[in-house]
């Protein structure tokens, strides 16, 4: 492409590295931030390289943190003995959003994979359990996705759980709300139906 | 959102601002910075903030350029007697990426439309004209956008240029390639009937 500048061309490569960028969208940011305001610009570099430096892994739950303890681990406001199990701290991030959780929780850093060679001791199990043995918690909530692995980890972790006395959930399957029977697989509708609830 | 630790929260915030990136496109970009390698992170950051301060108008077509003068504007392999009259230098780009012209370029800054304020003495008309006047220039094509503003752009610079005795050209109008008849709108199969050339 003869006719960009070599820094505008530059920064088109490094943005179409981005996921779900191709290359008509890294233009077209390419094209916006040279057009934005200095500080707009300098404002999204820094904060790239910030994040970079300052974030990493909470002590305790393993969520995202740039300080000691990540931020749902310092809110005294939080229930001590809930705890929410999720594989990835996104998940987290995406149980938070929903806002329907007020307690804690346990990222265990993947799911068990056996064809990928990622069994329990590659995840933060031994961590979760030893939380668990302090006494403070009464119910584990096994937020995992609800994919075939998501479903394996629940149910190791549920026969590991049990032995300590503490009440194990999973979260509920079923038709996503504003979907459609008819749009919906023949699995889901299954498992709506085996989770029917009285109303 | 609590949940997110300050500097990843203004990573999000900041990449909200780029055009078609919702929340959750803000949220999976800066989850893939924040595992990307340091070295990806840092090359984009300084990639955005070296555009800003690299990238300046051509003199000559006002193209973007880092150096003197434009890529295409420095490059002698090109055909001095045609030029190719974009409204903006985004579609200067889009013209070299599919590579149909070997001649050389002049990006007026915008379309005429009188209904923003927008009239002849907003655009770089007066900078056609003296590089038209300059005599080596032997064919205009007049490459504006296919709207109302691009259409009466073209024909305001037609009437302008066509005393200098330079040949003046229009980009065709009619179906895109790959198109489909049933899906074309009206006014766009009416041009495409018009424009038709022999077999």
């Amino acid at each position: 492409m003869r006719a960009y500048p070599r820094s505008l061309a530059r920064l088109i490569e490094e943005l179409e590295k981005l996921p779900g960028v191709g290359p008509k969208t890294a233009q077209r940011l390419a094209l916006h931030l040279l057009h934005a305001s200095a500080e707009d610009a300098a404002a999204l570099a820094e904060a790239i390289q910030d994040v970079k430096q300052s974030i990493r892994e909470c002590p305790v739950c393993f969520n995202y943190t740039d300080a000691d303890l990540c931020p749902v681990c310092s809110d005294p406001h939080r229930d001590e003995a809930t705890l929410c199990v999720v594989g990835e701290a996104r998940d987290l991030l995406a149980m938070e959003r929903a806002g329907g959780l007020r307690g804690r929780y346990h990222v265990l850093g993947g799911l068990l994979s056996p064809m990928d060679g990622i069994g329990p001791e590659s995840l933060r199990i031994s961590e979760l359990l030893a939380r668990v043995r302090e006494g403070k918690i009464r119910e584990v909530v096994l937020a995992t996705n609800p994919t075939v692995e998501g479903d394996a980890t629940a149910m190791y972790l549920a026969a590991q759980l049990r032995p300590l006395g503490v009440r194990v959930t999973r979260i509920a399957l079923g038709l996503p709300v504003g979907g459609d029977l008819d749009y919906a697989d023949d699995v889901t509708i299954a498992r709506a139906l085996e989770g029917r609830t009285e109303m």
